[in-house]
């Protein structure tokens, strides 16, 4: 609202600037400003900040940084020289508190937390601990990841409870924080998914969650606002996934073609090669083409209409498995559903597919004596091709998620694949037993 | 951790319970776990539950729910008569609160917001404002949403700046607010659509927002565990889009069988009447096809290659899209790079293509003496189709959002269907060049 308006000006404009443009808008800002700035911007954009200032000023940057945030930043930067100038310049405290982050998986919950919390004694009075968080949020060192809530543990780190800011405010000042706390606190595991992190969060509308190891004593705390850049992150991957490719590591615009291309280019072939199977599968039926050129006007329509409606049920299922909504135990349900849903899909198509055959012939004599035996034709094919698409777009994510790969990889460009072949097999045989001895 | 393991559990298995259960889960517990199980619940949950107890307790559940909650639920009710009863059961300032947050659409800021929050007055001294701190902290009767930060506002309401709890714990008890608020505050205007809010929250890893009108007074507050069900909920609609459908309202397993068609049938048939148009241009080349039955058999792998393709970027731009790193200012950046993204992938499966068919010749003798010419047409079919892939997929998003529409509605079977119809009329021309003369 007042004098800094250039830093949010420059944050809105970020992805468009180049890197020098941006080293310069960051130059041009007040001390105040850079700071915010910095600790406002994503890991890429703080290395290559980092990377643009002067090797003096990088002490100050690397200190301005929480624990989580260096060792965000460090990952980013492995193999690079960079990485150990930025843990050189930690005081030692840090430093420890990094390298023990550095140990969990970037995408477990150890790899999100912060080790910096609010810890309290059960024995303690309301008065002490105010006392004590008005310490905390003076230290400028050491300082909190957050003040919503204060843990209170026993002598072995173990978490007996949890007290929120609401509470402290709310409580007599002579209350123990024992009478005070919440017992009852919701946890997650050190080396649980941030994706599950990420959906127990939501489900229980919580700001901060307390992290445990296997002993129940607490290893660090996840904010809510780590856990909007997870859950950003997971859906963009899985999008990208469901399109048919490899998820990119960094924004569209900052992926060179190259890298594009060969997080594209693996799918794409091995798709490519899966779909050559259709060659071998119409070179089956050439005979029954030759006699009856008509069969192949419709190869298109039919085998997209299963490619259409399984890629409908994969990307419904996908999405539900990633919300928590759907367990491997609900496959049956989900078959039996998906079965009736295709037949009911199935039917319309069927119905607008033979009455496309008869206005065809009412209008231009298209199809000649035998109209409706191909509608006929068209008309079953269709309602076995989308009952193919439903069942094989529905479970095809069960599958992947039983051979321990992201059901997200149940593509559309993949269920397309897979149920084009099915389609050919189920039109010819129609063709087959339907137009033999009258077309064929 | 502790007693009300009950709860947690029931909320963990809550899904899968049937609605008899789940009523039956929530009477064994507690009062007092009632009130966090409540709470705790999305807003078609609560309205089960609330529709399921009693009458004469649902005053008692009406009266917990945050003022922006019960707006929630009684959007959701619209149409219900349980919705005036609802109302009915609040005192009259709340009811006036809600009625306020009623005026606004579910998917703005203003249907996100809460209008309770701490306000301080620039010329009061910390002391004083922790006093009023503790007081808002004890009421019961009107909980304010978050304690996270204070907001500070003139006579007129307007915002002028914001502390935090860490600033009014850090500040010496004699200064004035003003001398320690931050002036520099992110907003957002009552009507900006929930998207965009996410992505400036995510963006400044905020965990509240303050929601200002059009002369800058302050109207409520957005906090980020509100924000988190936004982006998962927005995530879950483009991605049920982007597989060529209605997003759902409810979730998979909720939605009844008929819904579930109705969400998915008018795309799909839609999406058919547009493939019919391939039986079409294949009629066109039904002479092609009569001397040249080969052709025929390429015609699915050539057609599947383009959607891919396509389905490939057009989730990459519809996701960079929804968060905002890619607007309409970079269509032309944007159709240049998946022109030589086109060309690239293209190449690549032009080349497998052609091995293919030397292969299937040199094997079994499949082509005969024109193989090569087959092959060619075969090869650079799949050059132009991958690139009418690539620029299809790549910039109908950007159309779509031109006419104002959601740009997931660029699917990746609406992007097939596009680029089905052109990749038979490649082929089909590319053949005509390559083999009058020869098979035609």
């Amino acid at each position: 609202m007042s004098e800094s308006t250039t830093a949010l000006d420059l944050l809105d404009a970020w992805a468009l600037l180049t890197p020098e443009e941006r080293a310069e808008g960051f130059r041009a800002m007040s001390r105040d400003e850079q700071d915010d700035f910095f600790l406002s911007l994503q890991t890429d954009d703080q290395a290559e900040l980092f990377r643009a200032v002067r090797p003096g000023e990088r002490r100050l940057w690397a200190r301005l940084l929480a624990p989580d945030d260096v060792a965000d930043l460090a990952q980013y930067l492995e193999g690079d020289p960079l990485r150990d100038e930025l843990l050189s310049l930690l005081d030692e405290a840090t430093r420890n508190e990094v390298s023990a982050l550095l140990a969990y998986e970037e995408d477990e919950a150890g790899g999100l937390m912060s080790p910096r919390f609010a810890r309290l004694r059960p024995d303690s009075t309301i008065d002490q601990a105010l006392f004590y968080l008005r310490r905390q949020a003076r230290s400028k060192e050491h300082a909190l990841e957050t003040l919503h809530y204060a843990y209170v543990l026993d002598g072995e780190q173990r978490l007996l409870g949890v007290l929120s800011f609401r509470d402290v405010f709310a409580a007599r000042e002579n209350a123990t924080i024992e009478s005070v706390m919440t017992r009852d606190v919701v946890t997650v595991h050190e080396s649980m998914d941030q994706e599950e992190v990420a959906r127990i969060i939501a489900e229980h509308d919580l700001s901060a969650v307390p992290v445990v190891d296997d002993e129940g004593r607490m290893k660090g705390i996840i904010t809510v606002d780590d856990i909007v850049d997870v859950v950003q992150q997971e859906a963009t991957e899985d999008i990208q996934k469901i399109g048919g490719q490899e998820a990119l590591e960094q924004r569209y615009m900052q992926t060179s073609l190259p890298a594009l291309v060969k997080k594209r280019a693996g799918w794409l072939a091995l798709l490519f090669l899966g779909e050559t199977l259709t060659t071998t599968a119409m070179g089956a039926y050439e005979e029954e083409i030759a006699s009856a050129v008509v069969l192949a006007l419709f190869v298109p329509l039919i085998i997209s209409s299963g490619g259409n409606s399984g890629s409908q049920a994969s990307t419904l299922i996908i999405r539900a498995m990633a919300l928590g909504e759907v367990g491997m135990r609900d496959w049956w349900r989900i078959a039996h559903r998906e079965l009736l849903a295709g037949i009911a899909l199935g039917g319309i198509l069927a119905v607008i597919g033979v009455a496309r055959v008869a206005l065809g012939e009412a209008l231009f004599g298209t199809y000649g004596e035998h109209w409706l035996r191909i509608g006929m034709t068209v008309g079953i094919s269709l309602l076995g091709v989308v009952v193919c698409g439903t069942i094989a777009g529905s479970m095809l994510p069960f599958v992947i998620r039983l051979l321990r790969a992201d059901p997200a990889s149940a593509s559309a460009p993949f269920v397309a694949t897979l149920v084009d072949l099915a389609g050919l097999v189920v039109y010819f045989n129609v063709a087959q037993w339907l137009l033999r001895g009258t077309l064929l």
